[in-house]
């Protein structure tokens, strides 16, 4: 077992299992075995089945309030061809300061800053509160067996904590740049308009499903979606496909179709979205079949007085006042909202799901000084 | 040899040579000595080589004016799947009245009209001005070394004629319906916009191709070409394809492309178009590809003796009105255009390129009787 204080011995013990989602089980018994070191009482939640079979971890110290929780995931996603790696995506290499391997700071780096500060906490004689970690295995992948089952089981179990930090990479370039207090809901649509095939020569004998796509389309993209909120940037339709097919230039095709992604904010539901575009396609294209998929709905942890702490703690260690943001991806935490209070830090993510993905051993020690300046902040 | 006096038995002898483009010969060898035996001197003009070698063949009867010529081609498009054809598609069969086979209406139907006509004609004495054929092996395929080569030959060898009829089947439903006197122009324009690709959670760092190709499509949409001209419908613009083939739904693509068909009347020209959907692109998406190809300008034979004598023969001989008509696809009266007036006339068309494809014998006997009253009226 490495050292437990020590954030970069941990980080290459977790980077050493090869732990594509959802993790086959070893890098999580490897985390455990740690917290179980540090006195934690570890509990194992795999979900699923089969190819499914999802290892989760709920581990606590202590029963006093406050109860902060930390959540993460053990999962990472896939290197690619390795050969594309200068250095090898699960050897951990340290090079000139800088600690290279899949899951360096998405996420086993996050998790080993926080396990580090907790040993340096329980060195020094341990918190006045509660720390718990809620650790899934597959956080990049559906994420069905993961953070939302153990969630009900907390809160079955009567563990909900009184505050969740979860450790992504939320800092765009630099330690210190922003923490995540929400972020926007997702939801895919796909367009499908059936038309009236027929030749270009004849086109009153056709119904050419790509001018009524265009259309549904064209007035999507003219309807602003609203100006942004209080802690949210305007909600953004993409539409990332348009898709027809048809090589035949002489052919008005028979049907055209396309998808788009809404990242939306507090001011928007999935629900109230989805009849949106439901009603644009009524207008535009009656034929229009419009399915929608919502990944998550917005949400929202008001600054108050942890996330205060959380921030002074950034502030103390890098000098830097992080922004408060909620633009971006989404996370699990969009579960742990549904719970208790949440936000997110962790270390830079610049070079996640790249090859040769990193962190320096500095930003380590860093987020592990921030980590533990936040729990003696919060608890004291 | 057939009766020639008869148009189903000439037919039948041509749709019995299997002639998908390019003709491979013996169809045309055979209307050679048909011509041949009435009178003609035929001169064949093959063009091309190897795979592309198309034969064509110029004849004529008599040299004094007016010259009135027939057009046509002898090659036919592919049956297809020749069991789904209730009558082979070689075989000529008739059938309650019916006479079925590939090319018996698109054009050796018409073809054989106008010899039987002719051949009518001839029996009668024959007729005061000349007759001559522009017959071309390749119509339906590129016609690159087909009609366009034919007639550079003619006006080399001042065989320029002072009227033409192309015999394409111009009726859509009945005998009588529609005279072509000119034909849209016909172009093809393929779009390529170049964006930034990115995820979609992140907007702003990316630049998204396909809202800029919906901004250049919706506008070229939203300007209306024309009104038509006086005897031209509006022009026309089809949206063919839009692709971008995206997959993933969490992501902004690189390239989004999409193409479109324009079928213009007379108020344009194809590199006026061309211009403009330049300026739309230029206007939208600074960074779009355009690349036109021009089928062919519009034409127009503005009505005159020749056609009103067209017009006559066909109220004579079925009591209708044709409309007189520009629109639908192109053919080879485009390349006639530029030498000489010229009307297209023939069979009903609503089963070309169909299986079982078929023309009445009481329709080959009415164009019979049409063609030979046209030549009789125009010529006294
Ligand atoms: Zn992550
Ligand atoms: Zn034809």
């Amino acid at each position: 077992m490495p050292e437990l204080t020590d954030p970069v011995a941990v980080t290459q013990a977790l980077i050493r299992h090869a732990s594509v989602s959802p993790d086959p089980g070893p890098a999580q018994h490897t985390l455990a075995a740690m917290l179980e070191a540090l006195g934690f009482t570890v509990v194992s939640l795999p979900y699923g089945e089969g190819a499914e079979r999802t290892p989760n971890l709920f581990a606590r110290l202590g029963t006093a309030g406050p109860h902060i929780c930390f959540a993460g995931h053990t999962d990472v996603v896939p290197p690619g061809a390795e050969s594309a790696w200068a250095h090898p995506p699960y050897a951990a290499e340290v090079s000139d300061g800088i600690l290279f391997g899949r899951g360096a700071c998405d996420m086993k780096g996050g998790i080993a800053a926080f396990v580090s500060a907790v040993a340096r906490c329980v060195e020094q004689g341990g918190v006045p509160g509660s720390i718990s970690l809620l650790i899934t295995g597959d956080e990049e992948g559906p994420a069905t067996y993961g953070t939302c089952k153990v969630l009900e089981w907390m809160a079955e179990k009567d563990q909900i904590p009184d505050y969740c930090v979860v450790g992504e990479p939320t800092n765009p370039a630099a330690m210190g740049d922003m923490i995540k207090i929400g972020r926007r809901g997702s939801l895919n649509a796909h367009i499908v308009v059936e038309g009236v095939q027929g030749h270009v020569a004849y086109p009153h004998r056709a119904d050419n499903p790509v001018h009524k796509l265009l259309s549904v389309l064209t007035a999507l993209r003219e309807t602003p979606l609203d100006n942004g909120s209080e802690w949210f940037e305007p909600s953004s339709l993409q539409i990332t496909s348009m898709d027809v097919g048809n090589t035949a230039t002489n052919l008005i095709p028979a049907t055209a179709e396309a998808r788009l992604n809404i990242r939306f904010n507090d001011l928007h539901t999935g629900a109230g979205l989805k009849g949106w575009l439901e009603t644009i396609c009524r207008q535009h294209a009656p034929t229009a079949r419009v399915s929608v998929r919502i990944s998550g709905e917005s949400f929202l942890t008001a600054p108050g007085p942890a996330t205060d702490h959380l921030v002074q703690a950034v502030q103390t260690v890098t000098g830097r006042t992080p922004k408060l943001d909620t633009g971006g991806g989404t996370s699990d935490a969009r579960f742990i909202a549904n719970y208790c209070p949440v936000a997110e830090f962790g270390l830079v993510g610049a070079s996640i799901h790249k090859v040769d993905e990193h962190t320096t051993l500095a930003d380590l020690e860093t987020l592990t000084v921030i980590y533990k300046t936040f729990l003696e902040g919060v608890m004291a």
